[in-house]
């Protein structure tokens, strides 16, 4: 699936910081997350998930699980755009996948799949919440304008090597 | 499979950066990926593949998918221990499972789960390269030591929430 087009929504961008490149000359896989991270931030706010949201609900979304497909490095000169679609969600949880690509590439350096649960965290103890009624609407709206469009690398799945 | 004993060889400790705390007042998703990294740092060294060896060879592991599962919120002022087990190997590739807890705890906090891949840099292009005999002995001993040791916590797995 190398070189398919990068699709989804345009939602973050980000040059790179020198302290992400690692001894292998380019960006520490890890970093290639905190891109990620920060592009679901911006994802959120487009949803009404903003800090004014968060603030005054004492909700927020915590991430439950990540996978992340290294498919190309990123050097240290590169800008980093980041695709959004939704793929799933249901009345509490939110599953994104992002494409990381770097400005001027048309190949996908990272494909990264998420999913996020909205939950209160005050009073204690934290519990799952559903989404209100204008973020499960904005969710619906850009799951059916993103969800059908083709991946442009691999998706989560269960990893394994044969047994010698 | 909360609750269960953390398992697996302790290779990384590391204090919580206050930078990693995010607005929901815990460690940001991508850290505990960048604690995984680390980790793997102190595996490679474990297992020969160390500054030392990647200066001589030109060799290095690129990480090619990670998957984690975030089970509980690590605060400002934990340490995070971390304990590998080695789940499978070939010529050129490693399969870890990392399992992060913090210090004091008995519950582990995520999960993750990491392929790896064996490559020579230079020359270019870079290309895959076996193991050093050395190196696969290391990885074949540390995986017979701890591939049958029972997960605390979920593997990689395929994502998906219902359609509605």
């Amino acid at each position: 699936m190398k070189g398919a087009i990068v699709t989804g929504l345009a939602i973050y961008r980000t040059p790179i910081a020198p302290e992400w490149i690692d001894y292998n000359g380019h960006v520490r896989d890890a970093y290639y997350g905190l891109i990620a991270s920060h592009a679901i931030d911006t994802l959120m706010d487009r949803l009404g998930l903003d800090a004014a949201y968060r603030q005054q609900s004492r909700c927020t979304l915590y991430t439950v699980e990540t996978h992340i497909h290294y498919l190309r490095e990123i050097g240290g000169r590169d800008s980093v755009q980041v695709m959004a679609r939704i793929l799933g969600a249901d009345e509490k949880r939110l599953h994104v996948a992002l494409e990381l690509v770097a400005e001027g590439s048309t190949e996908t350096a990272a494909t990264c799949e998420t999913m996020l649960l909205h939950v209160r965290q005050s009073p204690p103890p934290v519990r799952t919440e559903r989404f209100p009624h204008a973020v499960a609407a904005a969710i619906v709206k850009l799951r059916d304008a993103t969800a059908a469009m083709p991946p442009s690398g691999p998706g989560s799945r269960r990893m394994e090597l044969p047994r010698r």
